[in-house]
């Protein structure tokens, strides 16, 4: 796995390279994709509806997709069948307005999809091959309590060197396959402040868990309860910077 | 990994275990299914319809799950949108009359489909957490000239170790994920020989890539030309098993 800038820039006089960026519209993953351009990549942007409660941090994604004029893919999945999750599942209420300590207790929140990201990163697998792409982004993130197994580094090594027996462009075309974790060890802080430095528009992003919808408003409005609000709020907050979020 | 039958034998005196089983309806993961009884697990079967180019095996699979009372999941995905391979894309042709030695040249065919068993393992890693079930059987075979990277030993190993990595389950719950193999090094014809002795149907199964529509036949009939056919038909050849198949 190869994280620093240095290491992943393209070689000078080459074409831009391209890079695969597992992509939700979400903070995270689109400083990414800021993150991605700033090293040189031309990102290919692979977005999931994969039967989420609700579909409104995909459709703020492709909307900003086409004014970025972002090369993009939309995969249908249904997780929604397989369940087990607050994402996922009616069955399974959001946590709301847990204070951080209960954030932080090491357990697993049910909001937490089973093998979502290995089916994600999965896909950019096979995405790679067809588009003889080496480099996959994804902005996972070790801190803020988050508690997500398939976010920590040891996770996403077993998954590089799973990809790299997996595929006939590794074994066979001699491509080493990198998965990109610029954001694993950030705070939330640290991501909006190098976000902003990219000129990110996090007024375009969607974190919350539970949006709502109001007959007032046009748009949907953030709960500001959920675990994901929580931090945003808190990351904005310590960042020392404006938060656009419209919170309901 | 676990692969002998008296090391995954569940413990006497308690509930019959489930297992999760990778069945595409052909003649290994029909065989796997039989062994998967045998050693004494209640299967549960997931099949996939991925956008191949004919779903043959599927349905066969899917009047055969009836059939068998099987409790089974089908997975709707789309991997024709990926292509890349020549089960997937109109592009892409399905070898025909190959020899042999054609096939056994180390060079991976163009039937391989970008990280398909990553992709299918990936969605078991996630029914698997939900059902609880901590053993994933898939039917790859690393013999009989597929070349397939995603068949060998050395990534089926890799997949086990990143999903113990991957999930609540496995983290939190300390429940160790298995993927067994029982078929992987296996000839054709021992598995036919296997499958016989506990009483698999192989008219019911179907292996091959380029099915034969004619107005005379009822169901469709193998092409007998492609790598499938071919292998399938040796097999039976070699373990001195009629043939049930029904070739153009």
């Amino acid at each position: 796995m190869i994280t620093s800038q240095e290491e992943i820039a393209p070689r000078r006089g080459e074409k831009k390279k391209r890079a695969l960026v597992l992509w939700s519209g979400g903070l995270d993953s689109t400083t990414l994709l800021a993150i991605v351009r700033q090293q040189g990549f031309e990102p290919v942007a692979l977005l999931f509806r994969y039967g989420q409660r609700h579909a409104v941090e995909v459709e703020a994604a492709s909307r900003e997709a086409v004014r970025q004029k972002l090369q993009h893919h939309i995969v249908e999945i249904d997780l929604s069948a397989i369940g087990g999750s607050a994402l996922t599942s009616g069955e399974i209420d959001v946590p709301r307005g847990r204070e951080l300590e209960d954030m932080s207790t090491g357990s697993i929140p049910p909001t937490y999809v089973p093998a979502r990201n290995t089916i994600f990163l999965s896909y950019s697998l096979a995405w790679a091959e067809v588009l003889e792409v080496a480099d996959i982004f994804i902005g996972v993130n070790a801190l803020d309590y988050s508690g997500y197994p398939d976010c920590r580094r040891e996770y996403i090594d077993a998954f590089e060197t799973m990809a790299n027996l997996a595929c006939k462009s590794s074994t066979e075309d001699g491509v080493e396959i990198s998965i990109h974790t610029p954001l694993i060890d950030r705070t939330k802080a640290e991501i909006i402040r190098w976000g902003v430095e990219l000129g990110v528009d996090y007024g375009a992003t969607w974190s919350c868990y539970a949006p709502h919808w109001s007959a007032a408003a046009a748009e949907p409005l953030a709960c500001g309860e959920c675990d994901s609000c929580i931090l945003r709020r808190k990351g904005f907050i310590e960042a020392g910077v404006s938060d656009p979020t419209r919170y309901r």
